[in-house]
């Protein structure tokens, strides 16, 4: 089978909202007016975004979730996206489930496939969304004030757990339950962006980034492009269960800095803190406050009596040494 | 270097025309009212797409030329482009220069890089472009209708005729003088996307594509999606003189199935010959005519008497057994 008939079998679906979708030059999209554009890309390496033993269906999943975060970040309707994807061979199996993966979470997000590029090389893929938001009114890293409540959506640090699990580093024991492993797997493999609620925010955040990289790290952007300083409260962090029955150290080392969970981090004036709450609730994802935005730059991490908390907690590096994700 | 330095460092530049640039979860952009958005994405793999000997700075210059190429084969105006870069560690000489030849041919074509994603792995580059056309006049594949003449901008094979010399298949002596390695070797490493000429050509052409898997390959999706046939005079095919002093078969070899042409192949009414001939003209963008659409389904290659050649001309295909761009 050519490379073309592959990319009509698997990839190519009648457009709808796309003037023209995959099989010509470009995709043809029409812009609504009054909107701006919001576009953001994320690569997905086998060995170093994914282990080699992933399910088809969940990779094609979670190479959409993770830019589809980015376009939540932003308070974003997702509208489009292209997808490089480079393969050593054609393998049908693998394209099966990948577009089945890949365009199940497309379509319940109303978000089309209107073109790419299908390349021999070693697994690898790229994607590149494109969505819409009103004029001006796009959730940035860069509005954080002095005062502002610091939140965070759903629950952090369980797929970095099942990473460790997987590693070794981690025994499955340490889980309990066996039911617990699945659980964080699907957190890592499977992670929900928070799309809805991100343009439930429009408006009420003051600032807001995907969690992506560990929350400290992440943070680290949002204080670095507002000028501004945080303290955040290790113990406070959402974490599932599973997470709260592991030792204080590894709970708050994972929840802080452990990295693949897209959840949204945000900030809010603490006279929004109810109109905040409502909107999460509207949308069913919870939402906790973690700490507040402080004046002096810099970010202090304290426990549950205020204790500071003065270990180094990484931010996660694609090439930091030691780092295979 | 960390990875949020080194893309600060090398690709972060003010923005010029983006509401919000390199930086953020998303870029944004405001649409220009009544236009469309054309939407493209090429990988370059190493070793497959390019050699590992190739300067950072052509590599740099290709992965969006052969981007800007699909938004002329539309007649889009390019607008902006993100950049997912794969490379197996920081390498300060390869970023530099590759950024260099990057940027300088975005600078040319007013089309900004807006975000993108560095991770570790092996070298491999996706870019995606966004470009703007007139809403309803973009260039489609699908528009040759029988007896629209078939057009070429440029010259074809030069690409290929280097990478054969590369793979030792054609020796240096049959290009004559040394100099001619050197042209050919630039047109393959450094293609000139025809950007001026695709916007020139709206209203004027019936179809058009980039010539980038062959040109007969590349002419059998206008004829798929157009419906239509076509005869192809082999000898009419425009080449450059290093190819002109080439044996026949392998002039037409090279220039029929070559690849990496990254030319315009279009058609247009008979009637249009002299508005395509001054358009190309203010462009200054050579442009032969080669052949004709036919009501009837296939494609017929005659030679300079008119005689069928009826060698299976191969399309380019990334994952064909042998192929090995």
């Amino acid at each position: 089978m050519g490379e073309f008939d592959l990319i009509a079998r698997h990839f190519t679906r009648p457009v709808r909202r796309a003037v023209l979708g995959v099989g010509d030059d470009c995709a043809l999209l029409a812009p609504t007016p009054g909107h701006q554009l919001a576009v953001s890309t994320d690569t997905l390496n086998e060995g170093r975004h994914f282990l080699s033993t992933v399910a088809p269906e969940a990779l094609g999943h979670k190479c959409l979730a993770v830019n589809l975060s980015d376009l939540a970040a932003c308070g974003a309707t997702p509208r489009a996206f292209t997808l490089a994807l480079s393969m050593p061979r054609v393998d049908e199996a693998f394209l099966d489930g990948f577009a089945r993966g890949l365009l199940a979470l497309a379509d319940r997000h109303d978000c089309e496939l209107v073109g790419g590029d299908t390349t021999a090389g070693p697994l690898a893929i790229t994607v590149t969304v494109i969505g819409e938001v009103p004029a001006g009114q796009a959730l940035l890293r860069s509005g954080a004030q002095p005062g502002d409540e610091l939140w965070v959506s759903g629950t952090l640090g369980d797929a970095r757990l099942a990473l460790e699990v997987f590693r070794g580093r981690v025994p499955t024991a340490d889980l309990g339950v066996v039911e617990a492993f699945d659980q964080v797997r699907r957190a890592m493999e499977w992670p929900e962006p928070r799309v809805a609620l991100g343009q439930a925010l429009r408006g009420l955040a003051s600032a807001a980034i995907d969690v992506s990289d560990g929350l400290l790290g992440d943070l680290g952007h949002v204080l670095a492009r507002s000028g501004v300083g945080a303290c955040v409260e290790a113990d406070r962090l959402p974490c599932s269960a599973v997470l709260r029955a592991q030792p204080d150290e590894r709970r708050r080392e994972l929840g802080l800095a452990g990295g693949d969970d897209y959840e949204l981090l945000f900030t809010a004036p603490p006279g929004a803190a109810e109109a905040v709450r409502s909107a999460a609730l509207a949308v069913s994802v919870p939402v906790t406050r973690i700490g507040r935005i402080e004046s002096m730059p810099g970010r202090r991490v304290v426990d549950r009596d205020g204790r500071v908390l003065d270990r180094p907690w990484p931010g996660f590096d694609h090439f930091a040494p030691g780092s295979d994700r």
